[in-house]
């Protein structure tokens, strides 16, 4: 008699079971057909890209793209939706900066640089020097004061392009552009050149974020990206007279703080309303290209999980907030907004995912947590399969990360990385780059992975 | 002591394992990095691509093409070399198709067309007649003789866009382009109009071999490709007035078969010289874009895989045998000669692989082989794990597709699959298409398994 009831009991958990099993892949299935068939995603981005453009905190730009996704965001019906301020840097770049190489007195060739974002200006008539090459800190530090003293420093370490995941490249050179400054300022520098950061040799600069820290004004020197192939031919001639001239110029600007708003939209739990789960990317962008992949792909694809689970009648367990951040390039002050007002709030925080590594086919999830809890996602994988779509522990995103707190599961949609740097913060990161049906397929495996965590541990 | 020894013995094995291991780990992270940061297939497909470009079987630049590729196999020095002689058919698109829409008589929109490959002309002054649209051969036999005969039918089943691999897509709509002629002339149609397989929307039409098999010469009709927007059109038209016309014009011809070659180089194999490894893809392409993805892409990622054992020296256990096939597209008859030609001299073929699903990220492996076989090859999957690739079970290739015979191993590289039909057959497929990366990841990817087929079951 026990055994029976004991079998019975078993029996029905294995058919509840396999039963759920069945609900996920049908419901999984469904949301990938509707982003497929029925996607918004890559309309949406045609209007952010191409009728809006770069929006960097504090632009006109910007401000009309809060506007833009409020108003789609309202046509979705969702419960609630609302602007959260947050004071930005505004740094403009003023006219297009110039800059050659002298290669003998009078005989110059020109290179394309844009100026780093938080750079200063130069003095208006620009600036010439002689260069100073180096790959690392440790080798300017090496070189030292005296010779590095009234020189620009050129920064000018590719990226490994023999390393199959091009963010880890990525990760080894990025401090000469955000540090770079500070280290030849240091030295008595007086002004800093930065290879761009990308896995190919073309002729544009790719811009970013550097910093002063506590550098006194008067210390500060300015900073602008070099081309690749600039970089390229820099050296080439400096291996052949390490006595020829780099002249630029650039009339860059920070001015003060302005008010910027992240976009918050939510749909509220059924079950457990209190616990949230947010889908997240950055609104802004740089202003030298559109920012398609960086990052209104981000932006579109959390817009359309909201829209897949309103079209397929989704009644969520958990209240799904989408937000879309202020102020990730430069200064992060949208995220760190978000988390101040959260905790303030007392808010209940169970996930987060963030979309901000380009709109190309989505090959896995990261997941920012502990073992343990990462051994009991895993057992979601399964559902990926045909999708072809991985799990496995890493970072997430910029703009969720002060959101950590050692509860909350932080999560990144990891695609293809193969062509990400090749548009990274440069004028190429323009919505051509963008393929429909990547964009779609990213759109659609968040939108399955939420639905997952709103059915997890309920 | 008898214990001892046994212990002794498997702790050698394990040793010798885990050195094996080892060596693998190392050799292929070489093979990586020599492709990414010393690779050469981007380059000589830039020379394949813009300097010869469209390579139709018979044309001018097919010839041009074997003579390239054999040049450049000639500068790595590898042990043999020659051409595979093969007649090939001819087929030839004469002047720029038109085509358009009578909207009311003596109001036209034209629409992209271009004439399938094999298809007879029109007459001269074109053929205008009212349109079928279908979906499939099942709805046209419905529809039936008496209302088809005399009209132009118009295939128009899109590609399922839901379908995450896009090849099965694909599978479930080539048959409207190989075999609509034959089943609307088997009606009385007098054309047929077949929307192109593609799964984006765009004005290029995608061409692409259509049969007539048997059909006597009087019953062939004129076939074309319709971009899928102009399908979009045509049938929405249809939709509102079922009695407008179509109107198309071609001179493509058939003419009688040529000489054309395959090209074959080898390493000999230093302890199985006798069993044979196939790398492969064909050198043929539509003649309408430059053939960079379809297959570009796989021929010089199959001369990289020759260069970077050349040039890492290594020197295989069996033959590696490199092979540009001939007429693939329309016709397939280098692959099946290259099969004849191995039967006829007796040769041993251990493993043939081939790149001919476009220069996209690698994501995988195919395999055409029994279960058994392939649960042994799945132990080399391992070595891929930091190179985002799996193995499973499938097809292979079409130009190795000759070579199965219960024994050989067949595989095929399979890369993304999201952006290839965009460009597949269609005059978009040109050389900007590529990234360098991902087509340099290809090449080592299918060196890496070509080194491990190599010392596999030695």
């Amino acid at each position: 008699m026990r055994l029976r009831i004991i079998v019975l009991t078993l029996l029905s958990y294995f058919t509840l079971n396999s039963q759920t099993n069945q609900n996920n892949i049908d419901f999984i299935d469904k949301i990938y057909d509707f982003a497929l068939s029925n996607g918004k995603s890559y309309e949406w981005l045609d209007y952010l890209s191409n009728q809006i453009g770069g929006r960097l905190s504090g632009s006109i730009n910007y401000e009309r793209s809060v506007k833009w996704s409020k108003d789609e965001l309202e046509l979705l019906e969702i419960d609630s939706l609302w602007l959260q301020p947050v004071m930005v840097p505004k740094w403009i770049r003023g006219a297009p900066e110039y800059a050659h190489i002298e290669t003998s007195p009078g005989n110059n060739i020109s290179v394309p640089i844009a100026a780093l974002g938080g750079s200063i200006a130069t003095p208006s008539i620009g600036i010439s020097a002689n260069v100073i090459e180096v790959k690392s800190f440790k080798e300017l530090e090496e070189i030292g004061k005296d010779s590095v003293s009234g020189k620009i420093v050129f920064f000018n370490r590719p990226m490994d392009v023999t390393l199959i995941n091009t963010f880890e490249a990525y990760s080894g050179t990025v401090n000469q552009r955000t540090q770079g400054a500070i280290q030849a300022s240091n030295l008595g520098a007086i002004g800093v050149i930065v290879r761009s950061l990308t896995t190919t040799l073309d002729d544009y600069p790719h811009t970013g974020s550097t910093y002063y820290n506590g550098l006194s004004l008067n210390k500060r020197i300015p900073a602008a990206a070099i081309s690749t192939n600039g970089a390229e031919l820099l050296s080439s001639m400096l291996s052949l007279n390490p006595e020829i001239k780099f002249f630029f110029r650039q009339n860059s600007k920070n001015l003060p703080d302005v008010l910027n708003y992240s976009v918050i939209g939510e749909i509220k739990g059924s079950k457990k309303p209190d616990e949230i789960i947010v889908v997240g990317a950055h609104l802004d962008s740089w202003d030298v290209g559109d920012g398609s992949h960086d990052d209104g792909a981000g932006i579109v694809q959390s817009m359309e999980v909201i829209r897949i689970f309103k079209s397929l009648n989704y009644t969520p367990n958990r209240t799904i907030r989408i937000v879309l951040f202020a102020n990730e390039e430069n200064g992060l002050r949208g995220g760190i907004k978000y988390a101040e007002v959260a905790k303030f709030n007392n808010e209940n925080h169970f996930f987060a995912i963030e979309s901000d590594a380009g709109g190309f086919t989505p090959r896995g999830f990261s997941f920012d947590t502990s073992k343990k809890e990462f051994e009991s996602l895993k057992q979601l994988e399964k559902y990926f399969k045909n999708y072809d779509i991985s799990f496995f522990r890493g970072g997430s995103g910029a703009d969720i990360g002060p959101l950590k707190d050692g509860k909350i599961i932080l999560a990144g949609l990891r695609p293809d990385p193969q062509r990400y740097f090749d548009y990274h913060h440069a004028a190429s990161d323009t919505f051509d780059k963008i393929n429909k049906r990547e964009l779609e397929l990213g759109a659609a495996a968040i939108a399955s992975l939420v639905y997952l965590i709103d059915n997890y541990k309920l």
